[in-house]
């Protein structure tokens, strides 16, 4: 069983992250997970912090000899780069929750009078070790050929039209993108889009989508509800900061149309089973059929304005403004990236729990074995 | 910790269900979890088997004395009243799955050559139990003045517009209405839309919504992914079958809005911390805000239409149509009950997690000074 | 992942239990259980609720198809034969808790006033249900070659000596025995020691072994604290009714030896690897190492003497005798019967995990490739 | 829910541990953390490695602000001292597993022709971490009046008799043992059976008793099997490397009794109750009966001998002698340590389960309700 945990504070001096569970057997290159870093990082909309301070790199410190798993837990570590500078700086308590955060409710859940100490660990900085755990279960499935990719559908109300690309199609577009959209018109229409709201000292939400390729038949059970695919995804993209919402395949609009048009029908292609469409997004009844899995979050716009929305002085019982802390205008593409990931653990987990196995030679004998019926 | 763990086939004699955690000095009465179990089984747009053979009861075989918990699990059963009729019935191998359905997903994951196999489990009514368990968790929550409804509002094309109804108001309303839309006027819409659909066999997808009252602050957490209020209830909600996509507030629409938009500002009301507005569904930083949690369920239409879609015979390996199973048109209703349910088993689940204790006594000493702070 | 869930009183209407994660193709005969229930309760030694009332029989409710398991939950449920004429006595609110019963802690922590909605589940009643899920365990393993017996090898005074029989000679012995012990001059000083406690209205405790043939190295592991086969089995003995202690192959003696004669030199014969001894009980490391697993379980006498021990009436705050319930004069051999079967949960839950797998085709496959190598 | 990951290997640059769950507002000082890693590390009868190179030292990475927990993830660090010296050397790969050690089943469930790869973590230098942990569940149940210490009761052959001390008394006798033994006559005799033992190239196992004071009543629970106090503590202490058998109370020995002399009267004491004895070891049916818990563990020798033991050379598939790799002669008195802080991290997780609450004041306000009850 395949879990993981994370710890570490945005102005403290790392993120830390153990995974439990991994096959032993597997290369796993740090260069590979500093990639997924990046790429989080340094998308267009970003704020200065990010791109001038953190360039985050991973350090495994455990579960690796001579770059090779030993089925022992993977240790990873971020430094937080600005540290050592901020360490001894003394900050004021802090008394004015953020509309929009976990400030206000997570004060009144932890007995907090320092709101910073729910900023700490409610940041999203901690995507980052996320980002990392799951760039750990991408380098783990593409040994069975899976791939999981990102790109970005909508920014505010600029949105991508319908496309027909194959995934190295997507792959290249994306990579040329800043905002790692696949279509080019868009993508320049989408940086403008953030141009204008930071112009207007506001932000921009949006919604991204991930794609897994090439996933067995199989993974996830209809048989009871917490083994279902769609559950356990909607969970985790869930967990990404700003994601209010959780869609796999057509599930918006499948929901006002006639059956008629919705399903997925089942046809034979050079002798084998094959579908007409993937209205249903990779997924029926909880399990993979087969098809690429499609699922998309929708991001609220980051809650930090220029213009601070109204708020209460928790301290002096008062209303007053908002503090403005950072400065992202977009986090939409960051946000993909994430789901990309995380998407990657999900499958990495129930592929693991479908095919046992202790080293990547007894997991590749099993998965061969049923691929071959 | 509260958990469950459910079985039962369609077509067997029962299902069952195990509700572990409960404290001790609750008094649980099996005609309220009936009223639950009734309301998703007799909406406008259910089938017939539904409406004429089932009438679902529910039968506490372990848990209470005298009608009250004694901290022991409790075993719920609902006998499939068909089953005495059906038992001796010999039916032929399956072998063409249905579009839509487990079938063709779960019988090349389990190896069967019968997809009655998948169907028996996969079937929506296994629903029954989980929502006779998820009643349990509303009658838990009742106790401290924590409610929780359901209603449609979306059938099809047909939506209800900006309402604006207190929770008596709500109550009253969709108890009026045949598929519980608070909206008396899309009400009527709404069944005129499901018997179009009728005639001309096919059928209808929705969204329901579901909301919670009177919650405290702090349900959930921020600390860890898988501790965020949002992710629990999106896993299951998305556990329901036909469910495609989850929103929680306006996180559809939010994902197209100005920052500026988008968040709920805080406000002083009477000298005490309130809100605005509600777009955030009552939940910030994944935990609870003590607003009312909204939450809704996208559902796709159910796939067994009089004219099938196309399929293949597995056993001939030959393209042939899908067998016509059932005849629900439409389960929105339905799927809300079972929402409102689940909804109420995840907040129990995080309102122990949260308040500890081992009795009513001692849990609402614990709400209580929780509370007073 | 293989869990279970069990509810039910000792004087409710039924036991009732969920397992959940059992692979598709298990032939599961209820007759078979049935034989684990009946040894549960035979033995010299238990008292007459046990020999005459109960005669217990397992009902599965759902996860079956003619007999063969279908994947989905597998629900089991026992009746309490004696619950019909029981079930309308009025009986008055216990208020003296026992010595070495759950009566005085229960009463505390769950705030109860009546004792007996401590005892109706903290009774050894439900081991029941718990025997019939480590049954199925056992049903699951032998498909694989895997044998689990138990042997009693002390009661009272009474033990037996060192022993060189095969797993044939033991079963043989066993079933011979009223009191399930392997050396039959042994077994019949067993059960005149029980006599004799019968006689003195006192009870006996004693030990009973586990043993487990025919393992795959590999079950269980060092990578984490928490997935060591040792306490993975000690944890599911010790929380068998009056066991207080657990003990692998020689742990205990070799607590007092010198490391020289501890451990198990590896030799080869025939070529192959193997042991000299199994002092080690078949773990080494948290991992089984293909010996045959040896788990002693320490079960103290049961408290009810027909003259009881002192206690306290909580109502009266009045020392007083405690009440005299129930009359087995020695559980041991009940308990090894639990223990095997517990035993068998465990190694199969571990055995799930590092095979994999979705049906029992799958699983032989990948089984039968891991010994390949 | 209190739940924790570690990482790390023997030789590599760090062992690493993350604790989720923990309250705000407790404030935890790594010096306090720090003894009990160094009296894990300086007993008589450790070795060379143990006595000079490592020195370990707790970093805490997260979950801290000003020393004063905040809710989010606790990060714990200890630097293998000795990793920067021997990072560079090259190691011949091993093929003779050790007889005792994980070496052989290691090296087969894994795949692995070296069985380096096995030893680097099933080394019991992890414990060091695990020590770290369970430290830091002590700080937090001193908060609460709950103490919990280690003895050493057998070295052996030489053990303790019969001692009535209070717990000052205790931990005055055991600071002043060189090898944690509460009585200083048998103290002096097991620091010389070791010396003779070390003579000889030989090593001895023992025995050790945590002891648990001021515990609420309540703790764990009989309703469900795995809710067990006895099965969770005898589960995480069969944990520690070389522990073979545990034992609450007089376990063993009441397993040869009468019942009539094994269970603990419950009388009055200044009008509240209390017992005349305790040989339940604190514990009646799974749950906490306000006496001191008290739990052994049986360790095995290590089997590192000077002379080794009979093996197989893997590779060559040849009989040969296993290597001899470290030399501590006895590691009884830091698996007391280990015991002792793995004993307090089952007791907090249940303590924390039962008082519910996410800082200390709101889990002291629920623990001191339910104590005036």
């Amino acid at each position: 069983m395949l879990r993981f945990l994370t710890a570490g504070e945005s102005h403290g001096p790392a993120l830390v992250g153990i995974i439990e569970g991994l096959p032993a057997g597997l290369a796993i290159d740090e260069e590979k997970i500093n990639i997924d870093l990046t790429r989080r990082q340094k998308s267009y909309g970003r704020g200065n912090r990010m791109k001038k301070i953190e360039k985050d790199r991973v350090k495994i410190l455990g579960g690796l000899r001579n770059g090779i798993s030993i089925g022992s837990p993977l240790a990873l570590q971020i430094e937080n780069k600005d540290w050592a500078i901020r360490k001894d700086r003394k900050s004021q308590k802090k008394s004015i929750p953020r509309p929009g955060h976990a400030d206000l409710a997570g004060a009144v859940k932890y007995g907090f009078s320092d709101i910073q100490n729910v900023i700490e660990r409610a940041s999203a900085r901690e995507t980052a070790m996320r980002t990392a755990i799951g760039s750990v279960a991408k380098i783990l499935l593409a040994e069975f050929g899976i791939e999981i990719i990102s790109h970005v559908i909508r920014i505010g109300k600029v949105k991508v039209g319908k496309q027909i690309l194959n995934i190295d199609q997507m792959k290249n577009e994306i990579a040329k993108s800043a905002v790692y959209c696949a279509d080019p018109q868009i993508s320049i229409k989408m940086c403008l889009e953030i141009d204008k709201a930071k112009e207007l000292g506001d932000t921009l939400g949006g919604v991204f989508e991930v794609i897994a390729y090439n996933l067995p038949v199989g993974l996830g059970s209809y048989v009871h509800y917490d083994r279902k695919l769609e559950g356990k995804l909607a969970h985790i993209i869930m967990s990404i900061p700003s994601i209010k919402a959780v869609e796999f395949g057509e599930g918006i609009i499948n929901a006002s149309r006639y059956g008629s048009k919705v399903h997925d029908e089942i046809k034979l292609k050079s002798g084998k089973i094959a579908r007409s469409s993937n209205r249903a997004g990779g997924i029926e009844g909880g399990v993979s059929n087969g098809e690429p899995i499609i699922v998309r979050g929708y991001a609220k716009p980051i809650s930090s304005l220029r213009d601070p929305l109204k708020s209460v002085d928790l301290k002096k019982n008062k209303v007053t403004r908002a503090p403005y802390v950072r400065s992202d205008v977009c986090i939409v593409p960051a946000a993909g990236v994430i789901g990309e990931t995380l998407t990657a653990w999900v499958l990495a987990e129930l592929f693991l729990e479908k095919f046992g196995g202790d080293s990547m030679n007894e997991i590749k004998t099993n998965f061969d074995n049923f691929n071959k019926v």
